[in-house]
């Protein structure tokens, strides 16, 4: 940060950009414990609204919520083999207690499928306990060594969505609709367009019988992983003995899937939607839509000026009871702050709309409407205001998705593409590639290795080529299926 | 549990009456580590609007959220002396992580004061930067020894507010105004009655200048503490060097504030409304207000109070439209169940009020309201069920908070009172006793020791008898001030 008051552009280093923007627009802060974060009330406030919304969408599909400990006996993380494998490297154990050391360690949930299917043995007994929808809003360790703010953090907050079904087909259809779900969030909220598709078996959730996924083009042509859905079979029915007598009266395993989003949403919106000046934040997750700014120089004007804009605030406010949906407004009365300073905080936190209040706007009977988004500005009769402001959030949060859609579709490559060609993709702008796989693991081991480069998903048939690609990307056998290949967060 | 279908009644034992309710209307479970419970999905809904009204009464008085580390290192616990003789020898120890011995062991957070206030003193320079009013919705864990489901368990999910302020006297308003807040929720939604006061010092929170209490009364007439609000003083900002600069350009150290509810309050809701068939729930709070129940012989029956029912339900869910007070309506449209398996399960747990819809209610354009608190059953027109149902729970809701505060009034004690009557209250039925203190941690200590009471709080004056008690109930010297004593929880 060689001048404090400005970001490091995107061009010249991302990441440093991204520290930058999370630091200063107090979305969070290093936390005295190393790889722990601080959410600070600014990145909490749009994680509220996050939560908020899919919470909303996860019980109109039939979920209840629980809550399961934090604690989780070492013997249970062993039951289910590939699981183990998986989270046993990554773990923080508590050895003491009261004082004292304990019998046998305690793991620090870095998921919950053992303590919840250990539940889940208890209370399903027949197939009238079935289907069984539950989610958690909770926190997880992961002993991650490198660390990135809201990205990979020792601590994270997530939701974990937990169901189980009478068959192999039900738990697919639901861990394909809460992907489903999943997609409809990140697109229509977070105006965050996803690949969706299934997981290679050597990306896969430890111990899934396969994984869902979406996956975002960051601003820097990376790929982030933003929610993941697991049909998980029977794999951890068996291991803890979850089982129901089927209507015909035999006893059967159940089968699971779960489901979840963290806080590194927060991190993909900013890298989605900042810009060099601060983020932007798409109205619907917004904590303040709207912000207000009184401008005055002479006392006189000072007076009348706050008088119209208090006015105004109310009006907005009282605007929203008309509408399902709610304006946020802020009104920023500070004194001893000049007009420009504060429109450089609001811009750098991101505030999708700006109205600038001053004694000549007054004079006109107007305000001045100032877009975050592409920095538009109008000026806007007093008498529409509201309507207009209504009318233009909506607006912004379809420009911003349109325009993340088209810079992700600009920076995807298609077609016949070599070896070298998607080498010197990887090893320059980066981007999506949709190539074909002959389906082998050295294939995707060998790219991985060459290129940093990995399988995000194998799309779905929406996202696929009209004409599938022919050979493998690596070794040039027969495609067997269509991969999007990307260096990934 | 001798009958599987019978709650122990209350009478003959009251916390197997508590277990019982728990676990039966499906509350909670035992988790499969000793001292966690799971909360599911029945007693969650409970918690998560308590949640949902409290976080509203926070916002609405200045509060922000934010999200602190679950990780403390053990250094900072042992800052202030106080604090970590109270917490220390409760903790639960992360030893390794990642496969490794940590070189600094980390604590799991009791409460959050040390790193929050470590934070602070980062984000805190100047006058300008106070008061700072945060608030968390975290889990903490305690190494309890004796847990109870709700009551004291390992692990809880609660909130803790966390401010900071210029002056003592901030301080001290701001933790009176939270004091406040916990009441009217206490009071307004859970339709507990509280008495609220300052403990004494051996009571008070480890690191506090002075703490504030709301206790309530339980059916077995122990006490509840149901919130805490400390003014912790400079203790923690001396501690963690948390300073600003003021006006006047001094450098100068915070005082700061902490309060905090949790799921506790979820046994206090229990043990307050419960009775020998069940939970009550006050409608505020209730997760389903309103169950509808069809009753049905003939084939021919079953449609049309299928439909009629199933109308009602469109009937009672629009008409939430047109009120904030939104109606919560479930209809138990389950096959193969008698009506009154349907009403038993409903009364287990505690949903407010039943309509009850037959073929002759629908003969006579009618529906039958059962009241949950007193059971009382009256006819109602389908014409006017809507306006009925909704009055009927605010009466409800004011008539739980009426049978509350009789109750506590007919067992609370006050006026003189010799030490052997107040043993024998103490022994025998229990109570709420407004007796003389001197002021001596001796006298509490030994009255503790002889009758296992403690002084809950010094009642704030609306609570004091109109004529103070002359002297200490236990040594008989002048009397200092008003003291609550009981058995708490």
């Amino acid at each position: 940060m060689a001048d404090d008051k400005k970001l490091t552009p995107r061009a010249e280093d991302f990441s440093a950009w991204y520290n930058e923007l999370v630091l200063k627009a107090e979305l969070a802060d290093y936390a005295p414990v190393r790889g722990c974060m601080v959410i600070r009330p600014a990145g909490y406030g749009i994680w509220e609204r996050m939560q908020r919304q899919l919470d909303d969408m996860f019980k109109s599909t039939g979920h209840v919520n629980a809550y399961f400990p934090l604690f989780i006996p070492e013997s249970f993380l062993k039951k289910e083999a590939q699981h183990v494998e998986g989270f046993a490297p990554e773990v923080a154990v508590v050895t003491h207690g009261g004082g004292k050391k304990l019998e046998e360690p305690l793991i620090v949930r870095p998921t919950s499928e053992t303590i919840i299917y250990a539940m889940f043995a208890k209370w399903i007994q027949s197939y009238r306990d079935l289907p069984l929808l539950m989610n958690q809003w909770a926190n997880v360790v992961r002993w991650e060594m490198r660390t990135r703010l809201f990205l990979r953090t020792l601590e994270f907050l997530w939701q974990e969505g937990h169901t189980a079904h009478a068959t192999h087909d039900e738990a697919e259809e639901e861990a394909r609709k809460m992907l489903g779900v999943y997609r409809d969030f990140m697109e229509t909220y977070m105006a965050m367009p996803v690949v969706t598709g299934v997981k290679s078996d050597a990306e896969k959730f430890a111990g899934a019988l396969r994984t869902f996924s979406c996956e975002a083009m960051m601003q820097d042509n990376r790929a982030l992983q933003a929610g993941t859905s697991h049909n998980l079979g029977q794999n951890f029915a068996k291991a803890f003995d979850v089982t129901f007598q089927s209507e015909t009266g035999t006893i059967e395993h159940v089968w699971n899937t779960s489901w979840g989003v963290s806080t590194r949403l927060v991190g993909g919106l900013v890298m989605t939607h900042g810009d060099d000046i601060g983020l932007r934040t798409p109205p619907l997750l917004a904590p303040i839509e709207i912000v207000i700014v009184p401008i005055w120089k002479s006392e006189e004007d000072r007076g009348r000026v706050f008088e119209a804009a208090a006015k105004l605030k109310a009006e907005l406010v009282e605007w929203e009871r008309r509408d399902p949906h709610r304006l946020r407004v802020h009104l920023d009365d500070r004194e001893g702050m000049s007009p420009g300073a504060k429109y450089y905080e609001w811009e750098l936190r991101g505030v999708p709309l700006r109205i600038e209040l001053g004694p000549r706007d007054l004079d006109k009977n107007q305000a001045v409407l100032a877009r975050r988004d592409d920095r538009a500005k109008k000026p806007v009769s007093l008498d529409t205001i509201g309507k207009e402001a209504a009318e233009l959030l909506v607006e912004i949060q379809d420009a911003m998705l349109s325009v993340a859609r088209e810079r992700r579709e600009k920076n995807s490559h298609r077609g016949r593409i070599t070896y070298d060609e998607f080498r010197s993709i990887m090893e320059g702008p980066g981007g999506f590639v949709y190539a074909g796989w002959c389906g082998s693991g050295a294939c995707e081991a060998k790219v991985k290795e060459d290129t940093k480069a990995t399988i995000r998903v194998l799309p779905d048939e929406e996202f696929c080529s009209s004409e599938p690609p022919a050979t493998c990307l690596a070794c040039g056998a027969a495609s067997q299926s269509e991969a999007l290949w990307a260096r990934a967060y």
